[in-house]
């Protein structure tokens, strides 16, 4: 097992120094201020309450919570790989932030041959990071860092060309992301996953097993989730009664994927004990379908059984999906990501479909062409949509239903399909894939204490001994 | 031990299917959306900016880590329970919340054959939930899931009618809920423990003894809560000087609170040691008691003589109070609630009668009408009250203690009567208690992993042995 | 070893006791509300959005976040002190907080006979506190709680002073405390350290090497510190577009911290692996830095290049500087506050002043006396600096940057020369310093769970132990 540690002795830090070294040089030539940020570019009576920083900055920390904290201790589950499952989340996440933002800088803020920055920026660019997180998933613990860059390396171009398809070119409406990045991430790392897996080589491995105190760390992390999710959804919504909807639909929706899960997991489990695994996904499925249709005017009731539904969706996928994908296709999802993101993803999908067809300009007024600005006259009242301008020739409701399908397929065929061309690139030699044996063991890339040397108060036998070493 | 797991298998997951589907009834056929969430009623002119959302949901991200995380870990203490102190008070919040939504609704917010909601409704239906999360601290680990479900569906009617009683009939003034809440889910729950527990037959327990690692989360737990009080207690405060006084003066009651547990800890204790369980509670217990007067003028230096007052009452509650309850009364309270909300809270509520006594117009303006609704002329100078509309026929300053006083009672007494009804329902057969060997056992509820297999990192034994497995 | 337990009895409690009981007399005297929590000062039509909390809460809980939780957790790293870093962090956090409210309301907020209270008081206390946080790093463990207390006695009046000289006196520019926090805290500590222990005789300790749990209990704290450090850089920088830089800045940096610490940790350590110790503080490096110079108009890539940089003197400070000054000076610094806080400190000090000497007005346009107040007219283009009003008599790019020489050099002197004189204190006798074999053990101070009678689920000898128990 010479060669994982060769590899990263000298291939990681070297492409990160790489990477750091061309973003930097990147920025100093292209990247200047956004009219919030700039200082010349401020009237003398600009009110300084009014900067777009006091919009954007709550759910920013909130979503910098949720994606370098708890995400990284929910993916500590694993009793022996916690440090990596933190660390490399961090890695990760930071690495894909700047990635993205260089690309999206080029894509949507190039303007005067300067990229043009302000905290919205980092935020969008941390939405496309979140799905390298959730992609590697389905192979955290049997990769090395160095693969794990590489697919982000990947991921993220394919990423913003599949966001850019769905939501610029086909206007798609998905503003929590359940499309553009859950469905996404799911397929780009199952994909990932089948090509870097031989089928039935990967067995359950003794390392695998969580342990009583790294599933309470998982679940303080699922939590830590939990709450900060509304933020995730809701923050780049319309600000408003929009936003404001968004917010509440994902609060019920996440309210009534606990109790499914309470009331779905112990039934299905051996004498009826609740699953921790279980407990530390289905909980958040309501979070992730609620996205499509956060803002739309869908009734509570509809959060709450949208909630409900995807949360038991996601808790039969534990129990006979994942199984059976495993048994059939030798698909190998480590920490279920197929389960939290992928089924309750597309149910999400579906329930955008029916809330659109079912949308009319009685229930949403004067706000109906902010909620689908793509269904505009003369799909619509001429007389409302006045009041709002970005208003293009429109599009009926079954029309826009067929677009959400198209950027469905989209999601699911381009993530597939750059998962599977990445997952292939992660096997060529020498990235320093750790063999079977050393899967799951932070040992193998962190120094780590020698247990011999040790002392944890809960020992007794430590406890003697070192009482002797203290007298000597 | 097949009885319990019986129960859990079919009737926790039978009344839990059974309450969420008629919720979703309930909210299908009488929940809509409210002036700041429907779309319909957003006129063109509208700001969004405006919208109720931005003034409550800081407020409202705050209380949900509190009772979501940080209380969840808090009561990790217990080695063997801490997955169940997280994943039950888990459950419990969400219950208790979406149960009070809808009660509160038909309450307070039906109009026209619907209740209408916001995000405002979901935080005060959080306050109602955080009662039953205080109230099960008396009965925690010797329970069953069932139990405290059924507990929670009991308690909130209940809390419902003494805080319509206290806050809408009374016009008691309790901003943060030191009698509402705390007092009151105090004695609640000590109701139900002496209705619960026989008498002596309750013993100390093996697995009750915290180890080094649950006591280290339970503490992180502790700072968590006390970093995010000032929110719990201002959330519902009026905007503007008010709210900022609240804040104010619960960071300087809890400060006072930690200053003064550890000087009162170590000299109560063998040895001058410092108790953890004091550290863990006392050091809340100025946040309990200033939510009673929070929004008055009662100066800096009130706010922290009543921190340091209240956490003293908590640190000799442990030491002296509570052993002397449970040898007289053979009453049972796990967590120490008396201690952390009884005591504190008693104190708050005795505080606030005398900032009543003693507040005057001249000390607050215009404003004194705003603190003192009730207060209004004849009883108070007619031109300052003018600027202030909803001003009914006034009450002395007597008058108001006296109601305080009364609301109090009606706390008590109504918490304790409730409390010990609903311990009784509890001993009902078939709720599947715990018996007295597995109490405090997440083994009896969670699939948990068995230790042979596990592999914890500083466990030399488990080292060697695994090592040799792999060569294997 | 009765000697530390006698002076914690009777010293620690009686000192608390003391200084709460002037703190308390001194409030009741001397203390009342400033315009935004005093009632009686609110006119009639005052917009209750407009109050000052509002821009202060948000950034003061996240600050509240850090202090309280995440550096308490940072510093957990010694598995068997795990409870004191956070206990008397926790401790230490209060009583500095309390007593820097004081001082500096005397010094700043002291008007016809009474200190002016408000939120945002508190927030500046809290930084002062955060000075003592940082110095007692570098005794951490080999003190006990009593000569902790005593340091942050003595720190606070000194941090005042030097802040005082360093902003008031020379207007040196340093929006994120760079100079007067991190500087001046890690020499106030070094200092400290050199005077209270002798050389040579403070050998390495089995009780400091971290375990996996602690490690992992530590990475957890340095992450919450990194996503909510640009709340620490950005609270007191004027709102607008200079707040939603500083925001910007830091996070850049802080990102870039992240990567380099990741390539930067493996080749220095042996077989490429990472250290922790690296990953929980050069990570946070870049937020060091960038506070001199958050609010400039230094470009997104020079955010990004401070963030490299720092981050690699502090990886390099661990592994080669660390070490010599130990040799050579005999220097203890326990938890490396001279690699976190020290190197950033010192190159955030002189890219601030590099900072300064490129400002230009065309870059900053009407903002540019805003940022360099000092720079006012004749100094500047007096008709710009007719728009900002607080202008004085000006200083050229060349001045400042010698003003900001200056109070680089008063934070280093001062804090060498009153660290060094509060260690000498700190030698007393009776102040309870726990002997050598007694150090980096909370059993000294905490009541804590006799392991033999602990339960530990992932302990299989108890395990069994236990279950025989049971069925006695």
């Amino acid at each position: 097992s010479q060669r994982p540690r060769q590899g990263l002795r000298c291939r990681l830090p070297a492409s990160l120094g790489l990477f750091q070294g061309a973003l930097l040089l990147f920025f100093a030539l292209f990247v200047s201020y956004d009219e919030h940020t700039d200082a010349a570019s401020q009237a003398v009576d600009t009110d300084p309450g009014a900067n777009q920083l006091y919009g954007v900055f709550p759910f920013f920390q909130d979503v910098q919570v949720m994606l370098a904290v708890a995400l990284g201790l929910l993916l500590a589950f694993m009793p022996r790989y916690g440090l990596g499952a933190l660390a490399y989340n961090f890695l990760l996440l930071n690495f894909s932030t700047q990635w993205a933002l260089a690309l999206q800088g080029l894509l949507y803020h190039f303007h005067h041959g300067k990229v043009h920055l302000g905290l919205r920026n980092v935020l969008t660019a941390e939405f496309a990071a979140v799905t390298v997180l959730i992609s590697v998933g389905a192979v955290l613990g049997r990769t090395s860092p160095f693969q794990l860059l590489l697919a982000a390396f990947c991921e993220i171009p394919v990423y913003l060309a599949s966001e850019w398809a769905i939501i610029t070119w086909l206007k798609v409406l998905d503003v929590g992301g359940t499309i553009t990045i859950h469905v996404f991430s799911c397929y780009f790392g199952l994909g990932m996953s089948k090509a870097l897996f031989r089928p039935g080589k990967q067995l359950g491995h003794p390392k695998e097993n969580p342990t009583y105190q790294s599933d309470l760390l998982s679940l303080a992390g699922m939590l830590s989730l939990w709450v900060f999710w509304p933020s995730f959804v809701a923050a780049l919504c319309q600000p408003g009664d929009a936003q404001h909807r968004a917010v509440l639909h994902t609060i019920l929706a996440l309210s009534a994927s606990v109790l499914t899960t309470f009331l779905a997991s112990g039934p299905l489990e051996s004498r009826g004990k609740l699953s921790l695994g279980h407990l530390q996904n289905a909980s958040l499925a309501g979070g992730v379908a609620i996205g499509a249709l956060a803002d739309m005017m869908i009734t509570p009731a509809a959060a709450l059984a949208l909630g409900s539904l995807s949360s038991l969706a996601c808790v039969l996928g534990f129990k006979f999906l994942a199984p059976f994908l495993a048994r059939r296709l030798g698909l190998l999802d480590q920490c279920g990501i197929h389960n939290l993101h992928g089924l309750p993803g597309l149910i999400g999908a579906v329930a955008g479909v029916v809330a659109i067809l079912v949308a009319s300009e009685e229930t949403y007024g004067h706000r109906f062409y902010q909620v689908f600005p793509a269904r505009g006259p003369p799909g619509g009242n001429s007389s409302l949509a006045g009041s709002w301008p970005e208003v293009m020739p429109g599009r009926s409701a079954s029309e826009q239903a067929l677009f959400q399908a198209a950027g469905l397929a989209v999601a699911i065929g381009g993530s597939l399909l750059g998962g599977f061309l990445t997952g292939t690139l992660l096997r060529l030699p020498g990235l320093a894939q750790p063999p079977q044996e050393l899967c799951f063991d932070d040992a193998l890339y962190f120094k780590i204490p020698d247990p011999a040397e040790t002392s944890e108060p809960d020992n007794p036998a430590e406890e003697a001994h070192l009482a002797l070493k203290e007298r000597v």
